[in-house]
C-alpha cells in the first residue's frame, strides 16, 4: 500500500462540537508500556494468524453477504477469513478521535487522543442499598441513578441501562431508557442496544432531540458491541451494528472473554483473541459505513478454574488489560479501559479492594472511555446505591492522578524548600497559603477525621456515610432544561410507538 | 572522578547465606517511568541545591564530629552542608542489594534488585477487630499478629511492633518484641529501633540468636530510620544509625512527609526535599561504616490542608512516589515502597479502595521493600486483626501481579485458539485441564461465590470472613522449632538485663 489509508478518516470531528466549550478531564501521564516492540508484534501476528486461519463467525445474513462482496472469504458455516492487509486498511478508516455530542453541547465529549470519558454501570437486572438489600431494579430505580449520574463532576457520559428497569416490557426499553436519560440529564447519552431493533428505537428518539440532520452528521450515540467469545457475532449484535454504524452512531467493540471459558486459561493466548475479535468487528463496522467510530475496548475477566466463578480484580486481568491497551495505539484506536469491576456481593472491604485493583490500573493503560466507573457490584448483576457514590469518591481521585505532575515553578516550591528551617513546617507559609484550597484533590465521603472525631460523628462505616449521600444527592437534584416541544414529541412518540410494538419481534 | 565508587561495594551478599534456597518472589516486569530522563536531572539538581545551600541538621555531638571529620560543613547550629561529589560518592558505597538473614537460612531474603519483601505493619499501639473495637494492644497482641505473619506464605520480613505491646514499659520492648519474634518466627526480623539504647538491646538479642561472628559479617536486623522532616535528623534517630551501622545491620531511610505540613503543598518539591534527606542519611550511614546496607524509602502522603489530617492512598502521593522510585533506581539503591495505608478507622469499603490505591502502584514502582503491606488502619495508629488478613489476600495478588506475563509458547495457547470453534469453549480444551489448578491465582477469604450461595452462606460481608479467619489461623499455628538453648540464653539475657535497665534513660 503506497498510500495508508490511516490518516484519510481520522480525526472527523462532528461539525457541530465547539471543543472550546468542552469541560473534560485530560490524561497528561504517559502509559504502562507491559510489552516489547517485538512482542507487541507477536501479538499482532498471532491475531493476523487466528483471523486468516480460525476465522470469525458472523451469524447474519446481511453480514454474510456484505462480506462476501468486500472480497471475504466466508464458508459455509459464515465463518469469515480476513487477510490481514484488508483488516489494515479497514481499521485505519475508523477515526482515532470523535465527539460523542451531548443535547447540552456544554458537555460533549471527545473521544480518542489525551481525552477522557467515565460513564456508569451498564446493564445490572438487580439493584441494591444497604437498607433493604438486593431486589429487581425497576424505571425509578434507573431515574434515582440518571441523576445521580448527572450530578457527579466524574461522570461525563450518562451511559444506558445503569440499571435494567424490570417493570418495564423489553420490547419497550429503548423507548423508557431513552426518555429517562434525555429528561433527567443533559450529558451524551448511549441508547439501548441489545439488539437491532432497541438499536434502530434508540436512534429514532435521537433524531427527536437533536434532529434528523445533526444525527446524520454527529455521533449522539454509543453503543457496546459484545463479541460472544470466543470468535462469534450473532445477529442480535450484527443488527445493532448496522443500525448505529448506518445512521453514523459510534460503536464500542468489546469482545467479553473469562479466560478459562471464553478463551484460554492463558493471559497472551486470551488477549491474541480478544485483539483478533476487536479487529474484524471493527473493520466490519467499516464495511457497513466507512469512518464509523470504533473504540477499542476487549472487556478480560478470569474464570475460578475451580468453581466456575468470575474473577474481578484478578492479577491476570490487569497484565491483560496492559497488553490490549498498547494494541490500541498501536492501532491509532480509542481506547475502553476497565471499570469498578467487583464480584463482591456487598459494599464491603472486598469491593473496595476489587475496585480499586479493576480501575486503578485503567489509568496507566492510556483510557479514553471507562464504562461502569461507577456501581457495579456483583459480578455486573447489580447496581449498588452505596457503591456508586463511592465510585464517584475515587473516580475524581483517578481524575486527578490522570492529570500527573505539574512541572511549573511553582511545583517546586523552591522558596518554602530553603527558607523553612530543619523541623520547621510549611502548613503557615506563603505557597503553601496560596494553595491550601487547590494544591491536594478533596473527596467528600471519604472519612479522614481522628479516631476521636469520627466516634464522635457515631462512628459509621463507609457504606452508611454513602447511603447518606446518595439520599442527599437525589434531594438536591434539580432537572437541566429540556425544551417542552422536544420533550412532547419524545412523548407523543413514545405513546404512538408502543402499540406498534410487537413482543415476539423482539424474542 | 576517574574511578567511580559505585561499582566497590555493590552486592555484598552476606558470606553464609545460601541464596540458592530463599524461596522469595521477584519483579518480572518493568517498572513505570513517569518522568522524563530530563526531569529526573532536575529532581536531582534541586535536592543537591537543598543540600548543598540549606542543608540538613544533625542534632547529636557524635554525628557533628563525624561529618566535620570527613570535610563536611557543619554551621553552629548543627546544620551539615554536603557537597554533590561527596554525596555521589558516599551513597556509591551502600549496596545495591544485599542478604537479610533469618534464623531459618530458608527464609533469608534478598533485598535490591529484582527481589521482593514484604513485611506487616509496624507501630500502631492500638489494635482493632470487629468483636471489641479499638482498644491499647497487648504483648499477647503481638504473639497474634508474629503468628499470623509467620503463617502467611506473602509475607517475608518477620518485622517489628507489628502491634506497640503497651503492656510492656517502653525501656523493655527491645526483649520482648524481639524475643516474640525470634519464638514465634523463623523470618527475618528488624528489631527495635525507637532510640539507640532499644536499638542496642536488639542487637545483642540477634548476637544470642546467630553468634556474635555472624551478626559481624551479616544482616539480621533491618532498622527503619524517619528522617525528621524537615531536614532534620535528631539524636534518637541518629542514636539508631549509630548502633544498627556499627553493628553492620541494615536501615531503611525514610523521610517521612505529609506534604503541605512537612514538606511543601507540591509534588515536585517534596519530592526534591524526600530525595535530598534520604541521600543526605544514607551518605552519613557510610561515614559511619562504609557499605552499611541502605533502603532508600520515602514516605510520602498528604495532609488535607483544610483539615490538618493526613490522606493516605491520594493520587499525589502516587505520583510522588512514582518520582522517588525512579531516583531509587538512578542511585542504584533497594527502594522500599508503599505499604498498604488507609486513612478509615474500620475494615469498611474505604479502606479496602485505599489500601488497594496506595499499594497496587507499589508493584510498578519496582519494590524491593514493603513496610505495612499488611494490618495498617487509622493513618497506622491501628493494626486491625481483619485487615491483616485481607491484606495478606491481596499481597497475594501483588505478588502474582509482579510475575507479569510468561512468554512461553504455552502461554499462548495456539491449538485451542485455532480449534475451539466460534461460541464454543475453553473449560475442557486440554489446555485448559493441564493447567486449572496453576492458570490463575487464588484467594482464600475474596468471595467469588455466587449471590445465591454467598446468601446460603450467611451473606458474610468480608470484615467477618476475616474475622473467622484469623481465629482458625491461630488455632492451626505450629511454633517453627526454636534450639532450646538458645531459647534459654535469651531468656536469661533478658532476665538479667531488665533490672539493669533504667527507665529514665530512655526518656
Amino acid at each position: 500500500m503506497s498510500e495508508h489509508p490511516r490518516r484519510r478518516g481520522r480525526r472527523n470531528r462532528s461539525a457541530d462540537a465547539d471543543v472550546d466549550k468542552i469541560v473534560q478531564p485530560t490524561a497528561r501521564i504517559n502509559p504502562y508500556n507491559l510489552a516489547s516492540v517485538e512482542q507487541e508484534q507477536q501479538i499482532h501476528d498471532m491475531s493476523m494468524r487466528i483471523l486468516e486461519e480460525a476465522g470469525i463467525a458472523f451469524y447474519d445474513d446481511e453480514a454474510e453477504a456484505r462480506l462476501r462482496a468486500a472480497g471475504v472469504a466466508v464458508d459455509d458455516d459464515q465463518i469469515a477469513r480476513f487477510d490481514r492487509e484488508m483488516i489494515d486498511e479497514l481499521i485505519a478508516l475508523a477515526p482515532s478521535e470523535f465527539t460523542h455530542t451531548a443535547r447540552n453541547p456544554d458537555r460533549s465529549v471527545i473521544i480518542g487522543g489525551d481525552n477522557v470519558a467515565f460513564a456508569p454501570v451498564a446493564g445490572p437486572p438487580f439493584v441494591h442499598d444497604i437498607d433493604g438489600g438486593r431486589r429487581e431494579a425497576t424505571l425509578d430505580d434507573l431515574t434515582n441513578f440518571v441523576k445521580l449520574a448527572y450530578l457527579s463532576p466524574h461522570l461525563h457520559v450518562s451511559g444506558t441501562e445503569i440499571v435494567v428497569p424490570g417493570d418495564v416490557p423489553f420490547h419497550e426499553r429503548a423507548l423508557d431508557i431513552g426518555y429517562t436519560h434525555y429528561k433527567y440529564s443533559d450529558k451524551p447519552t448511549m441508547g439501548h442496544y441489545p439488539i437491532g431493533k432497541c438499536a434502530a428505537d434508540s436512534v429514532e428518539l435521537a433524531r427527536i432531540v437533536f434532529g434528523p440532520e445533526r444525527v446524520a452528521s454527529e455521533h449522539v450515540l454509543l453503543g457496546v458491541i459484545n463479541v460472544s467469545s470466543p470468535r462469534r457475532l450473532d445477529d442480535r449484535m450484527l443488527g445493532v451494528v448496522h443500525e448505529y454504524a448506518k445512521a453514523n452512531q459510534a460503536l464500542v467493540i468489546t469482545p467479553f472473554i473469562l479466560a478459562g471459558a471464553m478463551g484460554p486459561a492463558a493471559i497472551l493466548g486470551t488477549v491474541a483473541q480478544a485483539n483478533a475479535e476487536a479487529l474484524a468487528t471493527i473493520a466490519y463496522a467499516q464495511l457497513v459505513n466507512p469512518g464509523t467510530p470504533c473504540i477499542y475496548g476487549p472487556f478480560l475477566a478470569v474464570v475460578d478454574l475451580q468453581s466456575g466463578a468470575p474473577v474481578f480484580g484478578a492479577s491476570e486481568s490487569v497484565l491483560a488489560q496492559f497488553l490490549v491497551s498498547q494494541m490500541s495505539r498501536r492501532y491509532e484506536l480509542p481506547f475502553r479501559a476497565a471499570g469498578q469491576y467487583v464480584t463482591s456481593k456487598v459494599p464491603d472491604m472486598q469491593a473496595g479492594y476489587e475496585s480499586a485493583m479493576s480501575m486503578f490500573p485503567s489509568m496507566l493503560a492510556k483510557p479514553n472511555f471507562v464504562l461502569h466507573a461507577a456501581g457495579w457490584m456483583e459480578s455486573g448483576l447489580t447496581t449498588s446505591y452505596e457503591k456508586f457514590v463511592l465510585d464517584l469518591e475515587l473516580s475524581g481521585v483517578y481524575l486527578r492522578f490522570l492529570q500527573g505532575v505539574s512541572w511549573d515553578d511553582d511545583e517546586w516550591a523552591i522558596d518554602s524548600l530553603l527558607s523553612v528551617p530543619p523541623g520547621g513546617h510549611h502548613l503557615g507559609t506563603e505557597h503553601t497559603m496560596g494553595r491550601f484550597r487547590t494544591a491536594f484533590h478533596r473527596t467528600d465521603h471519604l472519612d479522614y477525621n481522628s479516631f476521636e472525631q469520627w466516634k464522635f460523628n457515631g462512628s459509621v462505616w463507609s457504606d452508611r456515610r454513602a447511603n447518606h449521600a446518595w439520599k442527599e444527592m437525589l434531594e438536591r437534584y434539580e432537572m437541566p432544561p429540556l425544551d417542552d416541544t422536544i420533550d412532547e414529541a419524545l412523548l407523543d412518540y413514545m405513546a404512538r410507538r408502543r402499540p406498534e410494538l410487537d413482543p415476539t419481534d423482539f424474542q
